[in-house]
């Protein structure tokens, strides 16, 4: 299984620093949320379920800095919190989802001591963990029924362990068919421009033992023209209630190729990554990231120093082209906006409130 | 316009060593013909056209080696060098065209003396560099006219001044639009492993002060999504005789996607870019490089040292997905297989022989 990516050591948030893989496994301690913070705005920790777990063992760090009794000033207190926290990322709902339920956990319990309401917040950020350990695992059996013996795939990005608390999600699927005894191999595309598919994923197979070829972004075509890919499958960052999903810019690309070719095309995300207030892809903010991702390496410039760049972080791969969500109640087919809703209608039962 | 790429110095072969830009604008003598193939192996000269001037220079600087009086063992010394020159890159036809001609050229003149033919080698060397300045015009004029004022161009690796003389063909059609007076922006692809796109066409049309924003090839599909691509443009390595076009990995993919989205997707060569003799893509070689292109960068390890790489330095794009090629006789559309026929006929009115 892969390491541990995040977990909570009783003083701090310990991840991965993931900006130095696969160089060095180097575990980064966050003590405070400013560093927490630059961790996720600078990819340390990163993946939309990651994310999620981060973003509340934030709100824990954050309230052991207030020293206050007064339990309405501490409920503020916890949402100016959430809101500066969700600055790092602005596409990964699964951040938004965490910091919500803390969020409302606080407003719902002005009855309480601030040091009662801490102590609940801190058992609400473990169990958003401990869920990501079983969601995850349940993500993965539930994708797994998909891969046969034999099977080639394709994944772009690391929706694996590293993006997660330790399993994975389009990666969960792959160590799930593995356990299932089944043989297959990845191509792993390497991700340009942050290569966390030659960095992570790449290392993460290898690590658990998967046949895995790397490859740039722009063979993927060329790889399924040759007759090499059986399925296509990703992460995601967002999921709108009708099916578009948001996930690392690429993914739309690959669909669009899947189409071509007659390739099955999934998205594997647990059921916080969808994103039920949003209806379509249109709604979902694409984060723009910085010129010198594209234009420097490691430091090194390797395009014109002023040359103008788009960096999208995100494409939105509309529902259309995608063939089902695996998600841990199941594959969730068309027609997407009833089934999709009646999965949010079934997870609600157990939501905070 | 463009810097000259290549060029006879009268003692030796300078080129811009390509793998340098754009940090450094460093020329590279080539004095033997070992330092030139290494020099095409390397990619310090690439582009199938500049290959072809290349290739006949090559013959140039290795038949002075030639110290015998012997026209017929001359001839036989000829035959070698082209068959040497022809391992450094297996894909581009450019280069074995330049080096049929010179062949043939050879065989066709066992009346002369060694000097004499070294001459007659000499000055075809000379016209098949003057030729590519003229044709790259042609091609950029017949071009042209396929760019609408305010049109938004992509293209992918390096088909410019500096994969030829000195005006390109996807870029040499570039460069004449902005010569019509006609505004309008490209989208280049950095092109991955080694990037042409990011150091090369970002470079040269910078400083050619066209409007130009780099993107990473996993963003081409998020770019033309959004609408702002009018017309995909590329060139190519070799096409066969039913228009299937052997072009860098990652062109297939445009097309692909070209398609998707309702997008011209164009190819422009010159003549000497076509393979009559190879009747479909099937029959091209693809160019496997080495897996460290696609693991390191910078000499930087950047994937997991001893994970699987497919690097195919190539991939080919059936002629389907092709809405016409900008030569220099005009622009070729479908049927491919009787129009690529047509031009054939047409030029080799002028051929050697």
């Amino acid at each position: 299984m892969p390491v541990e990516t995040i977990r909570w050591t009783g003083r701090s948030v310990r991840i991965i620093d993931q900006a130095q893989l696969p160089a060095k496994l180097v575990y980064l301690d966050c003590r405070d949320v400013d560093t927490l913070w630059h961790a996720i705005k600078a990819l340390k920790v990163r993946g939309a379920p990651a994310l999620g777990i981060a973003a509340a063992f934030g709100v824990i760090l954050g309230v052991q800095t207030f020293k206050g009794k007064d339990i309405r000033a501490f409920i503020r207190f916890v949402g100016k919190l959430c809101d500066h926290i969700g600055t790092s990322r602005p596409t990964a709902v699964n951040l938004f989802h965490a910091l919500g339920q803390m969020r409302l956990l606080a407003q719902k319990n002005p009855h309480l001591s601030v040091d009662a309401l801490k102590a609940v917040l801190f058992s609400e950020a473990l169990t958003i963990y401990e869920e990501d350990l079983m969601v995850c695992r349940a993500v993965g059996r539930n994708g797994a029924k998909l891969i046969r013996n034999g099977d080639t795939l394709m994944t772009i990005c690391n929706a694996g362990g590293l993006a997660t608390g330790d399993y994975g999600t389009a990666l969960g699927v792959v160590y799930a068919a593995k356990e299932a005894g089944k043989k297959f191999k990845v191509y792993a595309l390497e991700t340009r421009p942050l290569l966390q598919g030659a960095r992570l994923t790449a290392w993460e197979l290898k690590k658990n033992r998967i046949d895995v070829t790397l490859v740039c972004d722009n063979m993927a075509a060329a790889v399924m023209k040759d007759g090499r890919v059986d399925i296509v499958l990703t992460g995601a960052d967002r999921i709108a209630a009708n099916g578009d999903a948001a996930n690392k810019v690429g993914t739309y690309m690959l669909a669009v190729l899947a189409r071509h070719h007659g390739i099955p095309f999934y998205i594997a995300a647990p059921r916080t990554t969808f994103d039920f207030k949003t209806r379509t892809g249109a709604g979902i903010p694409i984060e723009e990231r910085s010129a010198d991702e594209v234009r420097k390496f490691a430091g090194r410039l390797t395009a014109p120093k002023d040359v103008k760049v788009f960096n999208p972080a995100f494409d939105v791969t509309p529902h259309a082209l995608i063939s089902g969500f695996v998600t841990e109640y199941g594959i969730i087919r068309k027609p997407y906006g009833r089934n999709i809703l009646q999965m949010g209608l079934r997870s609600s039962l157990r939501d905070v409130g």
